[in-house]
């Protein structure tokens, strides 16, 4: 029998055919010749299986003619959550991963992220990246911007306008002994990050929401980081930092914090672990660590293709999970030089992979978990599974529409496959092409229509923070 | 002053803008404002500069109004070689991923190659192989078919058909104790093999050649081997096979074969060791047995989505280029799930990246590297390069046009950027939409005129082995 969620607000979309989605109980569960309803407000409002059609119409008054029936080779999937990217570096994403990460924050990062003062130059790099991640099927994505609060509020306007579900932050750090101009006082940090969250919270963006971020350890004293606690903690927010990462990073943060019995305990005695906190990375965390982040409610955001692109480390999943430490995946662009969830996914399975390699009797992921990670678990890492994840009655309706056999995708379907062989095949070799249509909360966000791209033609279209823009149509 | 090749041959096309290339000195050559001739033969009959446009313009008789320009965001590089293929394991891509390798054999691979006596099947599969790997660069493929000839014999005539630059295997096994109906006697094997060299040789196809392919030292008796180490030197062809892939493997061919010191002696003692012999792997190979590759001249392939996919192994790269052995890189679909070259690039990065993690000492290979390895190396590895691999005078026109910025391709230029960071950006982002040309001994054969794709309207399509097919358009 149907699941419903009572509701005033008239259906506005039903969708009939495969949705393949997770639970907490079920890493894929297929639904075939299902039927599913979203109403006025962009929430599901049933799910229900083909031959109650009828049945579901008349309780709640769709016509059967509207429904729009999925084709053989499609399904829809959630959305996938990207917990972890940083939106300013999409500008050389794909470039300059040969250096360690703390030479490569001081070589490519920082002078990069300083020019997001420019916002003609933060509007360029936003609108691309808040497209692309859309179009690779993002539907939630948890930004790190810059140090700039208006480039940040930007960062912020530009997903409402586009219609991505996203967590924005305005980065804090008062220490950059690499480069010097890149970083500000405590108090403007302190500052600027009201400010930041009380305009961007003004906004009443439906998607939108700031979130409190710290750079990491090394870029933050002790003294900031007490505040930005304080700040998050007053205002019931979001909190992102970086943890774990690359073994000299460790090092230096015990250097620098000895006073704390690990680098968990330098965010925990500054208030920054809380159940609406993700740290990236993680890589280097003992099982002491990790109990800290079970006991806080803290999550891991694994962004497998930054680990190794940077050779940071492998972060071992299996024993985050086996901690009960909610785990969800990241970009990390571009420490990660793929804005793709999908290459994400993949990059999940290989590092899992590889530690089988150095022990085959490690408990490799399977990839039906890893699907669960990119979509479900993202959700709870962000502590935003109440709205998005999965396709349950009354949460937000944030979907993929895929298409295995699109014409002019990299998929070759040699004979007609079963949903879960369709899924596999996606999630291995599909990419944009494939995912036909994109929804959040409802809305159809992609496809949008493009304006021709070349890089030459762009500064005409500085987007003001003043003039409220127009939606995609 | 430009280099130039005299010929009768008259020039048919000459480009002018980046080109970008490797040589035996230089991983990466970027040639600026240059000027290259491609003669009525397919064949590069002169690089000079723009400037000298007039000068070469009356030395090889063209007129300049016939030169092709390369927009700003354009360059040419040499086509991709991918040295290991299974072009009939291409129908399972992106699937099957959960076992080792001599399980994984024996509950998929040898099931679905059962299937290739069947050349409908064999023509749905090999067509698509063809010109998917076309399409995404790979202008030479050195191809596994089945044991079956006339199936083999069709995967040649398609790739001649699509213009592919290609080396075929007919499967050869006299062993399988998993799926004992696929596999032949020892007779079958050799008078198959040698009625397929036969007809394919007698084809004359102009790039499409037979190559003598003992499927791995598990899957055939030492008389077999023998024979075809015979069959190879009798007719000086190419030869390829697996080695030393997986532990498992290993171990299982020193049992088999006790009288031979190692997996590299098991083919050497059996002739199947030459300067045309690549062997695809060789995650475990001794330094013993890379010095024995270095004095025949064998070559290795390295394929690292299959090494990781199927937990394998990590190759040391390079130990083997400390070894002075030649090496390319290769798909190996469907072990590696992905039928394109800049993924196996991608991995190839990734595996020296995680080889650096576990030992920061470790002298990771560079993208530059890697670029050659995937060109210039390959055409090595198949001793193809005399004919293509770079684009020196004389040797076949070979080539990707790649578009950085083609609209509606995976990567935001959001700044003008030089051609290094072009090529690095293609390398790690870029997918076939970048490859707007493909052109193999100076024909385009991409883009080809491409039916509507479905997976039930093929069955029409089947190719005769007796009728001579077109030319794709
Ligand atoms: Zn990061
Ligand atoms: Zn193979």
């Amino acid at each position: 029998m149907a699941h419903a969620h009572r509701t005033t607000a008239a259906i506005s979309h039903v969708f009939r055919g495969t949705f393949i989605h997770s639970t907490q109980k079920t890493a894929v569960q297929i639904l075939e010749d299902a039927l599913l309803g979203v109403n006025a407000e962009g929430k599901i409002a049933f799910i229900g299986t083909g031959v109650d059609l009828h049945k579901l119409a008349q309780a709640f008054g769709f016509s059967p003619s509207e429904v729009t029936q999925l084709t053989q080779h499609e399904f829809f999937m959630p959305g996938m959550v990207d917990t972890h990217i940083h939106a300013s570096q999409y500008s050389y994403a794909g470039t300059a991963l040969d250096l360690p990460l703390l030479q490569w924050l001081n070589t490519y990062t920082f002078p990069v992220e300083s020019r997001f003062k420019d916002l003609d130059f933060a509007n360029r790099v936003y609108t691309r990246v808040v497209k692309r991640t859309l179009r690779n099927g993002t539907t939630t994505a948890c930004y790190f911007a810059t140090i700039h609060s208006d480039a940040s509020l930007l960062l912020g306007q530009i997903a409402n306008d586009f219609g991505q579900r996203a967590l924005v932050g305005k980065v804090c750090m008062d220490r950059n002994e690499g480069v010097k101009h890149y970083k500000e006082t405590i108090q403007e940090s302190q500052e600027e990050t009201s400010r930041f969250i009380a305009e961007l919270l003004n906004k009443k963006y439906p998607l939108v929401k700031p979130i409190v971020t710290p750079r990491f350890a090394l870029s933050c004293t002790g003294a900031l980081l007490g505040q930005l606690g304080a700040i998050a903690k007053n205002n019931n927010l979001h909190i992102q930092s970086h943890i774990s990462e690359n073994v000299e990073e460790v090092n230096l943060v015990k250097e620098l914090f000895p006073e704390s019995e690990s680098y968990t305990d330098v965010y925990h005695r500054h208030n920054l672990l809380t159940d609406k906190t993700v740290m990236a990375h993680g890589c280097y965390l003992s099982d002491k660590e990790l109990d800290l982040f079970r006991e806080t409610g803290a999550s891991v955001s694994h962004c497998p293709n930054s680990n190794i692109a940077l050779c940071s480390g492998l972060l071992d999943v299996r024993n985050v999970l086996n901690h009960k430490v909610k785990l969800g995946l990241g970009t990390d662009v571009a420490g990660g030089y793929s804005a793709s969830m999908l290459d994400a996914v993949r990059r999940t399975l290989d590092t899992s992979k590889v530690l089988t390699i150095q022990d085959p009797e490690y408990n490799t992921l399977t990839f039906e978990e890893v699907f669960r990670l990119a979509t479900l678990g993202g959700s709870q890492a962000l502590s935003l599974d109440d709205q998005t994840g999965n396709f349950e009655v009354g949460k937000d309706f944030d979907a993929l529409r895929v298409n295995v056999a699109a014409p002019g995708a990299p998929i070759d379907l040699i004979q007609c496959e079963e949903p879960k062989i369709l899924l596999e095949k996606f999630l291995n070799l599909g990419d944009d092409r494939n995912i036909v249509e994109v929804f959040v909360a409802g809305r159809m966000v992609v496809p949008f229509t493009e304006p021709v791209d070349s890089c030459t033609a762009e500064s005409k279209s500085l987007r003001s923070l003043h003039l409220s823009t127009q939606h995609p149509t």
